[in-house]
């Protein structure tokens, strides 16, 4: 234990890591146990550590208020039990605004109560395809609009996705199995890396737990290897401050699993996670029932965005429509939407919905690198809209949208959006507060462009629109 | 009764019509029962007759068999009972194929087995608008696409419909009430005069039988009275092939009638109608169950297009979506989808589907002429798009669109069209029999090309595609 193992200072809702050297003998995953409690004032924090190899005991631990904290270490080894320390929790740095949680109800805020608007891509094993495509990823990520990224744990086995991994998360091999109870630490600090890759550029990972496209056996483990996993991969990343929980990738087509061990994972992450990270689960056809109390909101598939309203209403949680095809033109019906229809799904989702949308890409490439699994390059011409979205989104009051009428939404009486998509009025006729003026713009979700209408309005309103489809309205109190 | 009154000769599917001289005292709508017997061999229909006013007693038969007919009168007045009589059925003329019904469950056709591809149009009372207009409106259907017309019989109160008609259908008047024992004969005469005159552009007339939109009272008339008022209506116009009988316009906003009302309305016309003419009933939001046995085909108000294969298999009948919003670009959502997003209806419902669609247009106009009711001229994109359409399916063999995949529907295995949408795909895998051999044309429904693909495909085979939306195949068996 040598004291650059301890940091004396963390940021808040940065990560305070201690690491510790432990018993390599027998199997240190299953027999060695190891925690850390993390106190201040009056109130403690019980955290899982978890064994990286090589006799090295990790915990880390994501404070969450600044001052001074202690920690003081548990385990079943006397070497690895009772040592204690002390670190400072500093202010955060100006790009850290902590961990996103649910916000009146239908929306998302991060710690520090700066909204989150969620704009969500899809590169499923991006992390899996070596550094050179990995770093070209994150190199598009920079410049691109998306604050989300789903991706999975596992590698992936499907159409486009026939490439080995460059390393697995067990020790065995496919022909000769996995030792479920012997972790891979390697795998899993790759993981991390992009993880923390991801929150330097701003960017959530909503990782994805178990997905049935799988050759390698990862898909149909037994009970007690799935919740060895979550608990070790909880233990490993809840501290980075950007993750959020997705039990699975189209759980309904995950044959081996029955109801009640996705009902079960939710809870062990749940136990597991001193940070309560956003917990979801996304299908194929019919939903979770994201009623139960352990989901914190709806991830759906779904390709009718006219629907987002139906389904904040149902659950009571925010709606994350993660999959509505992709902008592409494999022959797939999943992943050949137009650019037009992608970005017409956002303005669906987002301004008549009051939810969120994720957006994909799969247009066929030589090499089989589609950005939905691969990451590389965006061919599309979705996200630069997306980004202009993006932007109205974030130049408007903190609040989330909730429906006013059919075709609008609004944050509280200073603001509305309204979005008429395939439809194209003539005239159409505001609701507004009568005590207050307020300017027009119109909105064209696809040349990106905000036309003043010259006038201001006020009460109800009637006003003139070009006869064109995937207009919309921006109407902000002046 | 002068023998101008019975022509010798008629047309297989034209209208012998036989008018005598009877009873003016009294009521004679309510007092005199008029019919004839139409015989041929040991075949015998009873045919309702009608008092037309002024003394005179019509009935009207549409003869289905080439050769000799006899006919007698029966009537509870002596001066209409047993006239009797003979004439003569000879061949139809070029343009008549005689009325439509139901063909292999999911289609249509004529009597003499020429297929039916219904292109429908809504001007829902354009017969109530003055004869300058009326002709405009007939003029502008003669050379647009439309196959079918869905209009009412009674006139319409609503958004753009605030004029009064030239006249109404029974005795009285708004203020002072209606009798609607005594129908006015020149409002129904001018109704056929219409009807007619669509026939002769080889348009059929969906008749709506009552609809919700409604100052004058017909809305809610007493059940009486609606039945006596269908059993007229049905006696004066069953004769022309060329009618449907729809029950409804939105049945279900007409709040004083119940769904046994419904029911009773589809028995008394299809008792009185000795043709059987297609009978049907359109909905606002619930579907009424048109597994009945006395609906002869789906007609449905829906958005989504991409349902029409679950009509199908829920009703095992034709599904026709006669409202599907109108292009246009009023307020309200029903009347302001884009000329593309109309075309895209239409090839969804018709192609992917395996259905019929219905057309509407409701641009706004400076005197309220919208097409959807009032008729005039087209302004609209879509009509010619839909005209495109309609070629492409009247140039193909003779039997209706099934489906074989997701995208594609067949005309057994000489014909098969693709429809894609929104939807691009760069590739798409025809599954075809090996035995033969096909052209493929690229069908860009919207600029109305057919662009061969130059090679000729077999058995499973992938075709390269523009990655562009709203395309389709044809794919045609040399």
């Amino acid at each position: 234990m040598s004291p650059q193992n301890r940091p004396q200072q963390v940021e808040r809702w940065g990560i305070f890591e201690l690491s510790l050297d432990g018993p390599t003998e027998d199997n240190p995953f299953l027999d060695v146990k190891f925690s850390a409690h993390f106190s201040q004032g009056h109130r403690t924090i019980a955290v899982d550590g978890f064994y990286d190899g090589e006799g090295v005991y990790r915990v880390r631990f994501m404070p969450d208020v600044e001052g001074a904290w202690r920690y003081v270490t548990h385990s079943n080894r006397p070497e690895l039990e009772g040592a204690a320390g002390e670190f400072t929790v500093v202010a955060p740095g100006p790009e850290n605004h902590g961990p996103i949680s649910v916000h009146s109800t239908y929306h998302f805020a991060y710690a520090d109560g700066t909204p989150y608007h969620q704009i969500g891509t899809t590169c499923y094993v991006w992390n899996h395809q070596g550094d050179e495509l990995e770093e070209q990823t994150l190199a598009t990520l920079k410049t691109a609009p998306f604050n989300k990224m789903r991706m999975c744990v596992f590698p992936k086995h499907y159409l486009y996705n026939e490439n080995e991994p460059p390393s697995y998360p067990f020790e065995g091999s496919r022909a000769e199995g996995w030792e479920t109870t012997r972790f891979n630490p390697a795998y899993f600090r790759h993981l991390e890396q992009r993880v923390g890759d991801l929150q330097a550029l701003g960017i959530e990972a909503d990782l994805i737990l178990f997905h049935p496209y799988d050759r390698w056996g990862f898909a149909t483990m037994d009970a007690e290897s799935d919740d060895r996993y979550l608990r070790y991969l909880v233990a490993r990343l809840a501290a980075y401050r950007n993750i959020w929980w997705s039990m699975a990738n189209e759980y309904d087509l995950m044959k081996n699993k029955e109801m009640s061990d996705w009902d079960r994972f939710f809870r062990v992450v749940q136990e597991s996670d001193p940070y309560q990270h956003l917990r979801s689960i996304h299908n194929c056809r019919p939903f979770y029932d994201h009623n139960k109390p352990w989901v914190t909101h709806a991830s759906v598939q779904h390709s009718d965005l006219e629907r987002v309203r139906e389904w904040r209403t149902t659950y009571q949680k925010p709606v994350v429509v993660d999959e509505c095809c992709y902008e592409g033109n494999v022959e797939r019906a999943w992943g050949n939407i137009s650019a037009q229809e992608m970005v017409h799904r956002f303005w669906l989702g987002t301004v008549i919905g009051g939810g969120y949308v994720g957006h994909g890409e799969t247009y066929l490439h030589q090499e089989d690198i589609l950005w939905w699994a691969k990451g590389g390059v965006l061919h599309g011409k979705s996200p630069a809209r997306i980004a202009f979205l993006r932007r109205i989104l974030e130049d408007s009051p903190p609040q989330g949208l909730e429906p006013v009428d059919r075709f609008g939404t609004a944050k509280g009486t200073d603001f509305y959006l309204y979005y008429f998509g395939v439809r194209q009025p003539g005239e159409y006729t505001l609701k507004l507060p009568s005590d207050r003026h307020y300017t027009v713009e119109i909105i064209d979700t696809w040349h990106m462009t905000l036309t003043p209408l010259g006038e201001t309005v006020s009460g109800e309103a009637l006003v003139k629109l070009p006869s064109k489809p995937y207009l919309g309205l921006r109407v902000r109190a002046i």
